[in-house]
C-alpha cells in the first residue's frame, strides 16, 4: 500500500487498464472507469455494480463500495449526455465520502476537474502523486520484473529458434520455402509469451534498413548480413508489470560500417551499465553513451553532441524506468535524477543509418547497495551462431 | 479525416497507444506521449525525433514535426522534474503552432491543462470532440469491424473445439489427464489471435459459479453441467480497432434454473435485436430486456426493475459501442441515445446467480436503413454438441 504522502485525499478517476496509478493503488482490474481515494491509510474503490462482488474479491482497497448505493439514474437527467455523467458521478462519490478538497494525479481528466472546481471542490495536481512510491520497486516487484524479464527472454530464444532454422536465397531470409517477416518472428515471440501468462501490446522484431526507425515493429522481410532488432516487452497478464529487452543479430556476414556501429553500441553499453550505482546521476550515464558514440564517430540528439554530422546517430535516451508502465520515471537521458536503490530501469544505447539499420542493445536491471543486479542475463554477440 | 467541428484547433496529448481520439486523428500508433493539432482541415503533429521518420510513414497527419525543431533541452532547466517537461513542451509547441486559444476533449491531462491556462492559453473542454466522427462509422470501418468480429470468432471456435474434446470426472471437465481451467481456454482463443494479426488485453472464459461476476476472466477449474461465460474482445494490431462477442455453454444437462435463466436471456436478446433500427431510442432497448427479464421473473439495476427481488439479476447494461475503444459512445443503457445508421453497437444482456454463475449472449451490430445488420453470425445454442 502506498505510504502517506499528504493529509489531502488523493482522488483517483479512470479505467484501471490504462491507469497504472488505480493499479497501483487498488490493484484492481477492469476496462471501464472507477474512482478511488487514497487517504493514506486506507483506499476507497468506487466501482459499477456489475464489478463490485469482483472487486471485493481482487482488489487491495480498504472498502469497496457499488455506484449503485448513488443513485446513478437520477444523475442521468442532469447529464447532456452519456459522456458527461462521469463528473456527476465523481462529485456524487466525493459528496458521499465527505470529501471537498482533493488533490489528482497530473493526468486527472480535465472535462471532471472543471467540473467539479465549479461545483466547490478544491482540486489540485499533485505532481508527485506515487512517483516516488513507484519508483522504489519493493524486493516483491522486482521478483516479479524478474520473472517477466525471464518470459521476454524466452520470447528472445523463441525468435532466435526461428532466424536460425531460416535458410537465404537472394539475401533474404526464407523459412518453409517462404520468405521470413517479421511479423512471423513476433508471433513465434507472443506464442512463448501466452503460454507464460503474458502478453504485450506489441513487439519489435524488424530487419534492416526499416529498423533504423527505433520503434518501427516489423519488417516485410528480414534481409541476411544487416542487422534484425528483437525489442521485446511483455507484460504479466494481471499483475500488469512490464519487461523490456532487445538484443541484434544478424543472419550471415555484417559490412564494416555495421559492425562499427556494434563495437560502438556494445561499448557504450557495457560502459553504462557499470555506471549504475546509488547516488549516480542518469544524466551522466546517458552523457557518458553520448561521448562513447562521439569517440566513435557518431553523432546524438543531446547538446553538443548533436552537432556530430554522422550517417548513424543516437536518437533516443539511454534507458527508462519499467514497473507498471513499459516506460516510467525516471528516464536515463538529459533529465537531472540521482539513481536509488530499487530503482529498475533499462541501459539500452543505440546508432541508427538509415541506409543499414539500427543497432539497440538493451538490459533491464535494478539499482542496488552494491551497484546494480543485471535482470537480463543473455549473451550479446552480433551474429546468430547455430545453439 | 475528421470533419471540421469548430473554428477552435482541437489540442490532443497522449500515448496513442492509450489515447483513441490520438488514433483517430492521426492513424498512428506510438507507446510515449505525442502533441496533435487538429484544425479542422488539417491536422499537425509533433512526436520525439526517434518516431519522426516513422510517423511521417506511418500517420495520416497532414504535418509531421520533430520535437527536436523546439529546443527541449533549454526547456529542461525550467522544469522541475522529467514530468514537468510535458507541459513546458505542449506549450512550446502551440508557441510553434502560434496558438493561444485551443480546444481539449474531456480526458485531457489536467496538469497540463492548468500549467497551459497560468501561461494564457485559453484551454475549453470539448465534450463533443469526435464524438460523432468516431461513433458513426464509415463502411471502411464497418468492414474493419466485422473483420475484426470473424478472427474473435474463430477464437470461439478454438475455445470451443476445445471444450468439445473434454472428459468428465467427478463434476470436472478434464483435458488431457488435468483438470481444463478457464485460462487454458484463453490460451486457445488467443492463439487463435495471433495467428490472425489481432491482440488483447484479455478474455472472459469462465467456469460457473465465478462468471456470475461478468467480468471474471477465468475460473481455476470448469464445472460440467454449470454456464461457461466465453466473452472475446480481440482488437486488431495496427488499425486498433476491436470486436466483441459473447457465447454461453453447458458441458452437460444444466439444471432447471440455468434453463430458465438462458430462456430468458435469449428471448431478451432476440427481442433487443430485432428492436435495433434508425431512431430508437437506445434505452428503450434496455428497458425492454429489463422488462423480459421482470416478465421471467427476474430483477435488473434499472429503476424499477431494481425493486424486483430475484436470485439471478441483471446488473449490467444492455450494450454499448464499439470502434477504437472497446467500449464508446453510444451506451445501450439508461442514457437516452436514438440510434443512427453507422452505428456499431453490441446487444448483451444476461443474467447473473452467485450460485449458478452467469448467462450472457453478445452480438455485434451495425445499424443501418433497414434496421441492423448482424456481424456475429454464430448459432446460440446452451447446450455444447459435438460438432
Amino acid at each position: 500500500m502506498p505510504e502517506p504522502t499528504s493529509s489531502i485525499p488523493l482522488l483517483l478517476f479512470g479505467a484501471p487498464v490504462t491507469n497504472p496509478n488505480i493499479v497501483y493503488a487498488t490493484r484492481f482490474l477492469a476496462p471501464d472507469p472507477v474512482v478511488a481515494i487514497d487517504y493514506g491509510d486506507h483506499v476507497s474503490l468506487w466501482v459499477s455494480p456489475l464489478e463490485a462482488h469482483r472487486a471485493e474479491l481482487e482488489s487491495t482497497a480498504s472498502a469497496v463500495h457499488s455506484t449503485e448505493e448513488i443513485s446513478v439514474n437520477s444523475l442521468l437527467g442532469s447529464a447532456g449526455s452519456e459522456t458527461e455523467l462521469w463528473p456527476l458521478l465523481v462529485h456524487a462519490v466525493l459528496a458521499a465520502e465527505g470529501c471537498t478538497n482533493v488533490r489528482v494525479d497530473s493526468t486527472f481528466p480535465l472535462g471532471i476537474a472543471d467540473i467539479l472546481r465549479d461545483k466547490g471542490i478544491h482540486v489540485t495536481v499533485d505532481w508527485t502523486a506515487y512517483l516516488r512510491e513507484r519508483r522504489i520497486k519493493t524486493q516483491e516487484e522486482i521478483e516479479l520484473l524478474r520473472e517477466v524479464e525471464r518470459i521476454g527472454l524466452g520470447g528472445l530464444e523463441a525468435a532466435l529458434a526461428l532466424l536460425r532454422t531460416a535458410t537465404v536465397k537472394d539475401g533474404l531470409l526464407y523459412h518453409e520455402g517462404a520468405p521470413l517477416s517479421g511479423a512471423d518472428l513476433v508471433h513465434a515471440v507472443e506464442s512463448y509469451y501466452l503460454a507464460h501468462d503474458c502478453i504485450t501490446v506489441d513487439s519489435i522484431c524488424c530487419g534492416s534498413p526499416e529498423c533504423a526507425d527505433p520503434h518501427r515493429n516489423t519488417s516485410p522481410v528480414i534481409r541476411a548480413n544487416l542487422p534484425i532488432v528483437l525489442d521485446l516487452y511483455p507484460y504479466h497478464r494481471t499483475s500488469r508489470y512490464w519487461a523490456d529487452l532487445t538484443r541484434t543479430v544478424v543472419v550471415g556476414e555484417p559490412p564494416d560500417a555495421v559492425w562499427k556501429m556494434w563495437n560502438a553500441v556494445k561499448q557504450a553499453q557495457q560502459e553504462a551499465l557499470d555506471m549504475v550505482h546509488p547516488g549516480v546521476n542518469a544524466r551522466d550515464i546517458h552523457r557518458h553513451c553520448c561521448e562513447v558514440f562521439r569517440d566513435h564517430g557518431y553523432g546524438s540528439l543531446s547538446h553538443p553532441f548533436n552537432e556530430i554530422s554522422s550517417s548513424a546517430r543516437f536518437i533516443h535516451g539511454t534507458g527508462h524506468g519499467v514497473g507498471l508502465e513499459i516506460h516510467e520515471f525516471p528516464r536515463v537521458s538529459d533529465p537531472d535524477v540521482i539513481l536509488e536503490v530499487g530503482d529498475v530501469i533499462t541501459i539500452e544505447p543505440g546508432l541508427y543509418d538509415p541506409d543499414l539499420g539500427g543497432i539497440r542493445i538493451e538490459d533491464l536491471v535494478t539499482v542496488t547497495e552494491d551497484g546494480m543486479e543485471n535482470l537480463t542475463p543473455f549473451p550479446k554477440e552480433l551474429i546468430l551462431t547455430p545453439q
